[in-house]
């Protein structure tokens, strides 16, 4: 499978499940389902860091099982596990190879960017140690900060999502400076397939994103992270794997529509 | 200490060891000194991953023993780290408290850029969890990428150093890009106490570096990683610890002079 390009494999699954859908884990203790933290008490563990690295195991591990029919990938923002330590790093390889066993792709959002031996440390750590199938990139110190990644990733039949416009009201600082040929700055940066941030909790619809769909309604994919794993919060009574399954299920439905596909 | 700030706490040990010099760690299996090597076999660990990661265990805390009257702060490249997965996540937390303890700043260099919670995570990961002294921040997502980092810092007493040009070829390529003020965009990122890499294997010498010190010859630090690290592969015959120790002496002593001091 790994000699297939990430791009191939990515348009493969969004034709084999009719799905543009992308599930964010961000996972946030104060926000997990009150019988996965109930499960897990202070003192069955050494440290506070192992406690919730147990609960993120048990609430991700379920999470995976739900979503993994109607989700092309799963993005991994490995800050919420560095915020663990060692055992939030060994957490997240561990999630890698169970998600891909459902079938869905791993997108590691680690936004590294540095240059030389150093990107290929990074590149090496997460497209191979990890063993991810795509890895999110820091443009800001040019190309030769990308290249390392892109090699490696073009090598292993896997991919690289480049930064170029985020989401944030400050990102207009300094991506959307206007350069002396009177383009903004994002712009310079290369065109990559589209992984779009912030559907659902960060606000954007379906119809916000029609524009981002190619003809063939292919070229993105749409992540959404606290607005799936945190469902049950707004449906109250609902089982939180239900309360998930059911956010994709209607994510996946209006996004298809969007594309023009429905 | 940590309610002092930590320009304070640089100045004072830029002042107490008359020195500027900031050692990289960043471990390369292939150059790490035989007798190193040769004491950690294959067939002793459980995978290569375990191996090296024992062996940079053992040569950076030798290091740390070698260098911490003359360094002010060592800066661990974490890309290198990560490349062994958690065990070396973990090897990089169990290097702060003991660099510290012997009157070593820790500057982490994770070059994180992320935003909102997200930034939150990575600040409390390294400021707080690893319990680092400073961190290296990507400005390229704007100011609210760069804020929780700064605001954590200044509870904790802690730094963080804001990548503004960075010394790679193709860094230009963005960061030199001209605005339509006339300015290029490397300019437009807030001014910071300059953490100056690429001492000696990356090329500069002290004589380049002196108009960076400001009047009080403070204003700077410099980083060399491979120049001190491996500096027994240019010391024929020379003992590994001595020939690193020598060159932070000879490093030290021209920044020293090069800053007006000497």
């Amino acid at each position: 499978v790994t000699s297939q390009h990430f791009a191939d494999r990515l348009l493969a699954a969004i034709e084999a499940k009719q799905s543009h859908v992308v599930v964010g884990f961000d996972p946030d203790y104060d926000l997990i389902p009150p019988d996965v933290t109930d499960a897990h008490r202070p003192e069955a563990y050494s440290c506070e860091q192992e406690m919730k690295a147990a609960c993120y195991r048990q609430f991700l591990g379920a999470i995976l099982e739900t979503v993994c029919d109607d989700a092309v990938a799963v993005k991994i923002q490995i800050a919420h596990f560095e915020a663990l330590g060692a055992l939030g790093y060994a957490l997240y390889e561990d999630l890698v190879k169970p998600a891909r066993e459902r079938g869905l792709l791993v997108i590691a959002d680690v936004k590294r960017g540095d240059i030389g031996n150093t990107a290929e440390a990074y590149a090496r750590a997460h497209l191979d140690g990890a063993d991810v199938d795509a890895v999110t990139v820091n443009p800001y110190l040019g190309t030769d900060s990308v290249e390392p990644f892109v090699r490696r990733a073009r090598e292993a039949g896997k991919g690289v999502f480049v930064l170029v416009k985020t989401s944030n009201p400050s990102s207009a600082e300094i991506q959307d400076l206007e350069l002396s040929t009177g383009e903004p700055l994002y712009r310079r940066i290369a065109g990559v397939p589209l992984l779009v941030p912030g559907y659902g909790a960060q606000g954007a619809q379906a119809r916000d994103l029609a524009g981002l769909f190619d003809a063939q309604g292919t070229g993105a994919v749409v992540n959404s992270s606290r607005a799936i794993l945190y469902a049950y919060r707004k449906q109250s009574g609902m089982d939180w794997q239900e309360a998930a399954r059911r956010e994709v299920k209607e994510m996946k439905a209006a996004l298809w529509e969007a594309a023009g596909r429905g």
